[in-house]
């Protein structure tokens, strides 16, 4: 059984903070902290550019991508790190275009992070074939993968509401029609079990500063299905995707299989930071996480409901369902929770009108949503939000 | 006049060293270190998500974005930070293809950085639509700018020998021809005065973890002209570089200006060690860098040519010819560069027979590079490279 008490004493969690927004970032594993200060004076400091070599710097991208890879049904050698998920978007997205360069559709859904569209659009307008970015509601996803379809490009955990997709069968529908299947773990990496291998995805990305911890624009990540590995044409061939990067040679040759997804030079303060994050799920069982966050979520959506009858719930109410995140739903949703991170509890606004708050079982417990859920009704009761400070925008992440 | 032994206090430099590697990864700056730790402790640690207002991390890579721009006669508002270096080539060059439609030819020479050729052989080959990378002999390229070219991409400082490009005379036949002008910035930045706005240049990129000592896998940056920066359309459109990126719309609608060039969630704690880099440029002129740097290129040049004539030059003779390093050339560089560096004399090697050594003024003098040349006489003189261990190649940075 996993430890939460034991996982919980690894983070640092501000006195009088309930932190409900480690969906968005993740909190400060002590871990990090030191590890980064040696990287800062013991491996920078001494070691300057022997680092790469001697504090295995160029080596970090493979070996923490395998680590991430763990944790998401990823078979060893399948992820490697760097970059933006943005960046990692559209390299899955190119990559999977060229496996099938007759057909011209690239289905999403509304419900996918705003940034996998944006890169999905930038992409088509470059590649100037006649792409089509087809965007459908979440529901309708399943009945729109017909034979059009070069690539399915899922977010697979709902960013605003939760709402989790099937990943194997829509994932089995895709090839079915011979079509592509990139997943987004943005939101999943670190909140539910995920099978990459089992689902048979070609493609995944993500990012770390989420539920993996990694820190403020921690690196992200790229996994490619070992059947395609080896086939792809990266779009972003930079140097250290190249098979022999130090021979400077003067044409691109890429390197055997997921390395030639890397691009530039690593982000090594980010690399080290979430390196060290990643030590908090040694000993975690992904299932135990599971239970334990539906457990979370329920009991949050509960007591909300019982106690704020005015918030409407913006997401599944079937546990199983969702991510590890639920979204209450108010036209003051902005001001309500000005009012919430006044008193302590974090989460955030979605736009037009979602508060949404994560459940993160390694450092978040039952006694943080009830207490959390005192200060809402309070909050909501007397209607503490309704002032001209809180409804005052700023911007928000 | 500029304070070098200020400068150098700024620095930690292990003892016993003399660090002639800055051209490749500059040394930890005391500050960063001091940065960095705060931004573990009080601000992700303190602040967690509110960071992203409360300590200015969204708007760091315009803030800091500017701070380089002063170092490169940026225009203030022209210059963004975010990625890697060979992201921000990819992003120039598919910008400056976009504003020359009907031609088909990239130019770029030799000497530039393979990962530049590489991303532009990438971007060609994603757009399909028959461009061609046309790759001359560093010397040729003046001669070869004429109507058929779209893009003239050049690196200014050769990474190899330190061959200076003449910026504003290759960029004003780039535009008498009505081609682009791209330039990358990686050897320059920190080492020598730029003078974008002044030499018209339309795009320029480069790295920070060389002469502006950001440290390992510090973010890039990206300069686009003010009279392209409202019409260029940004192939790696991500939701940072979206006019309204909270608003979490469908659509990809292009930020105002350089704010279009932001991609995905910045590296804030890369950020953070470069900020704070950055400090030890207050009240230096780059003129004087650019003295100092040419005084100490042509004594360590007469020095080693007087004491070690089995090594030949590699780099221009003339210090207004060349950037802030020097290459010697010997069939036996890589074993030579093992056994200075095993003396405490780090340099680097760079394939097929170039040892490389950068001269940084603001941690390094003259006494360094005497001792430095005594050290290379030593091992010259007996034949101390010679031996199995020196020989033995590794992985190479």
């Amino acid at each position: 059984m996993t430890d939460f008490e034991k996982t919980r004493s690894l983070f640092y969690l501000p006195e009088g903070i309930i932190y409900l927004d480690g969906n968005s970032l993740g909190p400060l594993p002590l871990a990090a902290k030191d590890r980064v200060a040696r990287l800062m004076t013991e491996e920078w400091g001494e070691l300057l550019i022997k680092g790469w070599n001697k504090a295995g710097w160029m080596t970090m991208p493979r070996r923490i991508g395998d680590r991430v890879g763990r944790l998401i049904g990823a078979e060893p050698g399948t992820v490697v790190m760097g970059d933006t998920l943005s960046i990692k978007v559209y390299q899955a997205l190119a990559s999977a275009l060229e496996l099938v360069p007759r057909r011209k559709v690239v289905l999403s859904d509304s419900g996918n992070f705003p940034s996998d569209l944006y890169m999905a659009e930038g992409l088509i307008g470059s590649l100037g074939r006649g792409h089509e970015l087809k965007i459908v509601e979440p529901e309708e996803v399943e009945a729109a993968i017909d034979e059009t379809v070069a690539v399915l490009m899922l977010t697979e955990v709902d960013y605003r509401t939760g709402r989790l997709h099937d990943m194997k069968t829509l994932t089995k529908k895709a090839h079915s029609v011979g079509a592509i299947a990139v997943w987004d773990l943005a939101h999943t990496a670190g909140a539910l079990p995920v099978d990459l291998a089992g689902a048979e995805a070609d493609f995944a990305v993500g990012c770390t500063y989420k539920y993996l911890n990694g820190g403020p624009g921690a690196p992200a990540f790229i996994y490619v299905a070992p059947r395609h590995a080896e086939k792809v044409r990266p779009a972003l061939s930079g140097w250290l995707g190249h098979e022999s990067p130090f021979a400077f040679e003067l044409g691109y040759r890429p390197g055997g299989g997921i390395d030639r997804m890397r691009v530039g030079t690593p982000p090594i303060l980010g690399l080290a930071a979430l390196d060290a994050a990643l030590d908090a799920w040694e000993g975690v069982d992904m299932q135990d996480v599971r239970r334990q966050s539906i457990r979370l979520c329920d009991l949050f959506v509960a007591e909300v409901e019982e106690r704020c009858p005015s918030l409407k719930l913006g997401s599944p109410r079937d546990g199983e369902r969702r991510g590890s995140q639920i979204s209450f739903l108010h036209e003051e949703g902005y001001a309500i929770m000005q009012a919430l991170i006044a008193r302590g509890v974090i989460g955030d606004f979605r736009a037009p009108n979602a508060i949404r708050f994560g459940f993160t079982p390694l450092y978040i417990g039952e006694q943080d949503v009830i207490k959390a859920v005192d200060i809402l009704q309070d909050i909501m009761t007397n209607r503490l939000w309704d002032t001209a400070e809180y409804r005052q925008r700023a911007l928000v992440t």
